[in-house]
């Protein structure tokens, strides 16, 4: 069980997409834990299984993946939203994604059992999950699609636009290999750009 | 409405899932159009939205992105599934991809307004709804992991395991584009393959 203000930016969230009955967040709410990560922590290790959903209150991390013995950064995740390895989270296999904290972080975490439980018993929950796993897709396919049809500076730009946050508080290696690119690369890209604005 | 005949492939599909009650799938029959499209034409084209869900009753399709010129085929579809550019489907925005039929094509199709009727009226469509949109979450994971860990030759091997319906169905040429390789590393992997097996 978390407090009323540990669940309150979650119960915000959840009405972006919907109105859920009160019952519906209450059983939520009561099956939810707190967890804390320090800086530099995991909340998932490559390897294990994605045993819950977790909603960020404070702090943001970044997911990667080790490929030949390299990171490769896959996303950042920031308060205010789910973090899962929802495909580990849904077939329980293990992972190929580490989570790292970035920050300081504090989460609120549902377990898969329980998850399975309120959409048994709640209709709602049910409903939010669709609409959760659809945002997802839409999110991917928008991500496929800046790979494939726009240049590094293109995405970088990009990426700019929509996820600002990630200039924000990310290294910027991080955010190189996030957009496959050397960091090298991503410096020659910001000087051009840098350059093209004063002109 | 489609025919008791033409409804009954979806429905053991959508058993595979879940149980869903009789009045919930009268009303999908009652909502679904058949739509036929003849080997070379098109169910989608880039560019247009993608304005329902369609599930394939006879014959079989690719999805192609063109970048730069140059066709990227991105997926196969057969009998008995369902095909959608579903992020187009739910944003109603343009899709980037052209399903094209690759055989005579027959499909069972349901409109986005009928497909948000039935889930305000069906609890049960919500969960099926969640369920193939985790599914679909799940596959795009698996080609990912693919893409990422496995070498060319790895994911040939993968493929076949996985989905031998697209050897037995699909040119060369639209499998060498799917796994990114040029058909000539295609021939040469598959050389080398059937050398390894006499040994």
């Amino acid at each position: 069980m978390v407090s009323d203000e540990e669940f309150s930016r979650l119960r915000a969230y959840v009405n972006r997409f919907m109105v859920l009955p009160e019952p519906d967040f209450a059983a939520m709410q009561q099956r939810m834990v707190r967890q804390t990560v320090p800086k530099g922590g995991h909340l998932l290790k490559a390897g294990e299984v994605c045993t819950g959903i977790a909603f960020i209150n404070k702090g943001h991390l970044r997911s990667y993946c080790l490929v030949k013995g390299e990171e490769v950064t896959y996303n950042f995740w920031f308060e205010g939203n789910f973090i899962t390895d929802y495909s580990s989270f849904l077939t329980r296999q293990p992972s190929s994604e580490t989570h790292e904290a970035l920050d300081d972080v504090e989460v609120i975490t549902v377990s898969y059992d329980d998850m399975q439980d309120l959409y048994k018993q709640f209709p709602g929950w049910d409903k939010f999950g669709r609409l959760i796993a659809e945002f997802i897709i839409i999110g991917i396919a928008e991500r496929n699609r800046a790979m494939l049809f726009l240049s590094p500076e293109e995405q970088y730009l990009n990426l700019m636009k929509t996820r600002p946050k990630v200039f924000a508080n990310v290294p910027q290696h991080y955010i190189a290999s996030y957009l496959g690119l050397r960091p090298e690369s991503l410096s020659r890209i910001r000087k051009r750009l840098a350059t093209a604005k004063k002109i």
